[in-house]
């Protein structure tokens, strides 16, 4: 037999999975406070869908195989492709605006490097249908709101937030040349991770740009604050109308109580070449980690996959980073869910009374376990104590004659005789 | 773009999901309520995992590819492999018994038929480590309970228990010699779908039986009730052992109180080779579905596979077949759930208040939606009926000035003034 996973597959033990789990319910939970219906689509999906929209060099970084009805398939490396052929299924019946949310498992196939993994869940969530920042916003708060509901205060997560549309007018405005802004772009992208000479090198070589319009280009990047990002603006043609998404959507955050979180960051772009106006990304606090969260508005993606032409912003934010955070933070949640109850037969005649209560507590909600074999008390005990049941509840002859049992507290140590209709009532699952 | 998901794979619009949530839910919760732990696997695997139980012959009926790093995988067909894989890895330190479930998606590349999928979720449940008959009725009634926690009673669901030590020995009382014993259960196994002469005919067929031999032995798959079985199972050498496990697992059951639920019918075999002692299925009352369920014990798999030499009991319960149950029973869950409320902004001004009440209503875990863009009261309580909201919550610059808003009770069409403080108690969240 195998002995482990694939390289870059987790196995999830049952700590794992309550990590995991924990994270989802939070994921569901925020979302359907902002009123997101989840959907999900298949892990398989034909390889079209993705070379479509990320051309034919994509096909190197997915797993894709040639099935036995003779289609080329992939295990999906990302949800927007098959978000835009649900939507465009339905897009007339759908009741815009959208808000619909996914959990799905991605893959990639990344050459393995510092244990880097090739599937990770995403949540993605995305508002479809509205071009205004009211819905920028919305999202970027959603994001936050995950941090929030899962401990994080504002000293553990910073969302950094730019609008594309600006930092373009800005460059623009810098001197860059309409066909140059790519390169200026990918510069600004690459501010915080390499050395500013090389980038100015790299801007400057194969003439792209003007040494002096280079500078002034990575300039715009280091750009920080609304303020800053406002007087810039002024500056250049068209710049105050430009801003006006970006000021809405920072207001926005701040009417909903969130500004504590947000920074305005022009360096923020988002490698992605379909992101058309308010980008951003969710980091911890001390950048210690790869980004939480990224996302903004891709305007014209939807119809340029083939799919309906309406506006959209959205996001995926992975488990992977999130759960090393959680720890890090220790504001993971402990061990998997610990029994109520562990329900132990004196003797063998004892058993089916134990049934029959075990069975009782597990339809009122209750957690419960007992020993599926005859064995000694000290060794049902002992068990009930490794699953970490709260209490113990002894049932012995003398305890079936008068319909009741014996409950022990297993973390305080006292004990005490109860009655059937204690049983009944709150004895056991009263602490809950 | 590919307009639909590959053959046999579903997309799960909102109210699709809805339906496998609930059903996910419901999984969970009884599986925590009978002190099962969650675990989780991934979706791709060695494919030598699976050729090691099944024989090659099971690659017909596989996705498998070979990744660029030249390894042999396969999208997962069930779990079991994995989680011998799993519990091997820590088997020692695994506290026995061993309560494990888990809810994988599970795929099989099946030549497409009147419908069928190619992929679907199910939910394992496993006890490993325990031989005794209480484990087997504890993943019984797990099963049981999932059925009744969905809403479905004893006419809607039957669970159908065997055992094949009792079906081996009363089959060797019957005159089947030891080597013909495999056919005799795969003639059991099919006595339901195939004409009882089409039976006997295969059974005499190349000298595997004698006629009369086959007659016996096709009636022992006739057997029903535990009476019955107890009687004829008196009769055999050996009998009145080997059917006390029998005995004491429906005992349980009905300790449980969940006999009405349970028919003792030798006719179940369950296809499969690896089982070794009580094997059940669940399927609906009126049998025009296929199982809902099926299971049982098989104690030599685990070491078979490679893993650790440990007795186990579970089962596999698809969330197909459950899903048409609950339609067809009016039993499944409304659509994908609708708002708390809905917050109407009057003017552009009164929306930053909107924004700031919206929030606040999340942050109390209440479920709440606005309009993302500026548009007429009538426009914004349209969509706040197509959101199925419960209020609708207007916020003028007259409710402004005084901190309150309006509250349409949009179910009773009731609107009235509430104040700020109302707001911030039970004005909107109150009913939920």
């Amino acid at each position: 037999m195998p002995a482990r996973a694939l390289p870059g597959f987790r196995d999830f033990y049952p700590d794992d999975t309550a990590l995991r789990n924990h994270i989802f319910a939070v994921w569901r939970t925020v979302a359907s406070r902002y009123g997101f219906e989840e959907y999900d689509g298949p892990p398989l999906e034909p390889l079209e869908l993705y070379t479509q929209k990320s051309g034919p060099e994509i096909v190197g970084q997915l797993y894709h195989f040639r099935d036995r009805g003779d289609r080329e398939v992939a295990l999906r490396p990302e949800m927007t492709p098959t978000l835009a052929r649900m939507v465009a299924a339905r897009a007339r019946a759908l009741k815009k605006p959208i808000r619909w949310f996914s959990l799905p498992q991605l893959f990639r196939y990344e050459r393995q490097q510092r244990g880097r993994l090739r599937e990770h869940f995403q949540l993605n969530l995305d508002v479809i249908g509205e071009p205004g920042p009211l819905a920028d916003a919305e999202v970027i708060a959603a994001a936050i709101d995950v941090a929030r509901l899962l401990g994080l205060g504002p000293q553990d997560v910073r969302a950094r937030v730019s609008d594309r549309q600006v930092l373009r007018a800005l460059l623009l405005g810098a001197g860059v040349a309409e066909p140059s802004l790519g390169a200026a772009f990918a510069a600004i992208d690459k501010i915080e991770r390499e050395p500013r000479d090389r980038l100015l090198t790299w801007l400057t070589e194969d003439g792209k740009l003007p040494a002096g319009v280079a500078q002034r280009a990575l300039a715009v990047g280091d750009v920080k604050g609304l303020p800053a990002v406002q007087d810039a603006a002024r500056k250049v043609p068209g710049g105050p109308a430009v801003v006006e998404p970006l000021v809405e959507c920072v207001g926005a955050l701040e009417a909903m109580g969130l500004s504590a979180f947000v920074d305005v960051d022009l360096c923020i772009v988002r490698g992605l070449a379909y992101y058309s106006g308010i980008v951003f990304e969710l980091f911890d606090a001390q950048r210690n980690l790869r980004a939480i969260c990224g996302g903004g508005r891709y305007d014209g993606l939807l119809a340029a996959l083939g799919g309906a032409d309406l506006p959209a912003v959205g996001f995926g934010m992975g488990d992977v980073v999130l759960g090393e955070l959680l720890k890090a933070r220790a504001v993971a949640p402990g061990a998997a869910g610990s029994l109520d109850a562990f329900l132990v037969a004196v003797t063998a005649e004892d058993t089916p009374a134990v049934l029959q209560l075990a069975h009782a507590l597990r339809d009122r909600g209750g957690r419960v376990e007992f020993s599926l074999k005859e064995q000694s008390i000290a060794k049902q005990l002992k068990l009930a104590s490794a699953r970490g049941a709260r209490f113990a509840v002894i049932i012995g002859p003398e305890e079936r004659q008068r319909g009741g049992a014996v409950v022990r507290d297993l973390r305080r140590g006292e004990e005490r005789a109860v009655s059937a209709a204690e049983l009944a009532g709150d004895a056991v699952l009263g602490g809950r």
